[in-house]
């Protein structure tokens, strides 16, 4: 029911002609790049491959219960293997790496879903249509002899659910449902996927968070909605400011709302984050307060009062909404 | 590779002897009870079936995009059809209904995925290894003869991915995402499915929401979570008892947390709502108070003073977390 790629067979085999290889992944991974990354090695080393892999940034923290996920280092080896592969990622430069650092290698093989727009350096299995490379390491498991093991399921599943935000996202297709099905019935551990991607925050978060949304205000119109967040808010959540992180995505569902304000005072200056679901070009608004970002996501760090922010950058916004 | 259900056949036979039926749901509805009801009623149109579609409470704003949502009627109508049809409950009374009111009929149907201790008043689809009710109105399609429409598909994955929490619970297996897939392949409406029921919520709400995280609480020891949400919390939110939906699956996110819980003031009564993440069986735990529900999510309704309802049900999980 899952298609086949027709590059599999001829990848696997290139992949098995080498006893070792290295196998690396793009700069600040998520997911997919950390997921797809020990899935192949995984499968690889059932064949007795001799595995490295490697990530300039290593494995963000939610991603560290993944099956052999301390093997990942950031510095190459000394000694390079003849294979070199890179997976979710175009080419080697996206891991901060350049095929001169591999003058002896054999052979550069690449596994990924993003587009490239240069020729690949050895055999590649791509394919944009994939929702994450994820589903490609899967499609290659039977090409490479290599048994789905609950430790490779549980990789791959987190590869998928990441890039498609739990089968959300626009780029999910019946076959991404279908490996999914696949994956779960082999072993993989979603609880403790989701609990350690999206299930898990602390309490002091959850509760500055809580404090936010408490007091969400919006304009007469429903158009704008802004939450607020005092220094006494932080106190009594017991949060520091890296606890405000993702709260303004919860502003910005207010339903109705084309600009979503947050406006928290932080280490004794106010920080303004925006975001539009509308025409509004928050980019632009945010640069007229010597803020910046892009058009749907900006912020704006302000000196002066709290209560002066909020009025000033609200009577932006209404103009921009006016105008727009 | 879906596994057929073996009572799918006798339920749809029985179904298309009538040619007028009316479908019921539970009170209180989400996702699953009204993508269910609608999926089933459009499947029965196919045939010409004149389907009238029942809920106390009506459709709740978030599942108003569904196809056909607006004909749900909150009254019953004054002819009553031959067949009745229970859906993701399983009794009548759980629809604030009883047979009594149908003293003409014919059939009683019921699709559903709960444990029931009564016998059924007629042919039953039921399995409890469902993640969603939706699961089975889509086992009884072909039995019905019925096109998968991209109507239905959209109504039956609203069921299975609020049943599912966008397949991250544990109540789906491998068929529940083999289904999703020949739903999105069907045509489902994913993008306004999640935009609905998780992309937009109305400003109550999210204020409610703010409410109940702003004063969460937990144990000393972290195991046990918990929010309550007064009379006076829904007043300042200008919210309902319906804005108290997915408010619970909040507190369960709460870093260690093995218990989590929410008590609302409702309607004069005192909900609570109850999640496991641990070895905790809520459902027994909800049994001893009357309510009810899954070993990871339960229910429990009082008529006692908020107060006494938190110390009761906290006391017990106690013991629950100590003797587990």
């Amino acid at each position: 029911m899952i298609n086949p790629h027709p590059d599999a067979a001829a990848v696997a085999e290139a992949l098995l002609r080498f006893p070792a290889c290295l196998i690396a992944t793009h700069v600040n991974p998520e997911g997919d790049a950390i997921g797809s990354m020990l899935a192949l090695a995984l499968a690889l080393e059932e064949h007795g491959v001799q595995v490295t892999c490697y990530d300039r940034d290593g494995v963000p923290e939610n991603n560290r219960f993944l099956p052999t996920a301390d093997r990942v280092v950031t510095a190459l080896p000394a000694a390079l293997p003849p294979c070199i592969v890179i997976v979710d990622a175009d080419r080697l430069e996206r891991a901060d790496l350049t095929p001169e650092q591999f003058p002896d290698a054999q052979l550069f093989v690449r596994v990924d879903h993003h587009v490239s727009r240069e020729p690949d350096l050895g055999p590649a299995l791509v394919s944009t249509r994939a929702a994450a490379t994820g589903e490609l390491v899967f499609a290659l498991l039977p090409s490479l002899g290599a048994t789905l093991t609950p430790e490779i399921a549980t990789c791959l599943q987190t590869a998928l659910m990441v890039d498609t935000g739990r089968f959300s996202y626009t780029n999910t297709t019946p076959d991404t449902l279908h490996i999914a099905a696949e994956l779960l019935a082999a072993g993989a551990d979603v609880p403790a996927i989701v609990d350690n991607i999206w299930g898990s925050m602390p309490y002091a978060a959850l509760r500055l968070q809580g404090a936010a949304l408490s007091a969400l205000q919006h304009s007469a119109d429903g158009r704008v909605a802004w939450a607020v967040l005092r220094h006494a808010d932080f106190l009594a959540a017991e949060a520091t400011p890296e606890d405000t992180e993702g709260i303004i995505d919860l502003v910005r569902v207010t339903r109705g709302a084309e600009v979503a304000l947050l406006f928290s005072e932080k280490r004794g200056t106010v920080r303004v984050s925006l975001r539009s679901a509308g025409h509004v070009d928050v980019a632009a608004l945010a640069r007229r307060f010597g803020g910046g970002g892009h058009v749907k996501a900006a912020g704006i760090t302000f000196d002066g009062p709290l209560d002066y922010a909020i009025a000033d950058v609200l009577r932006a916004v209404d103009e921009a909404l006016t105008t727009s």
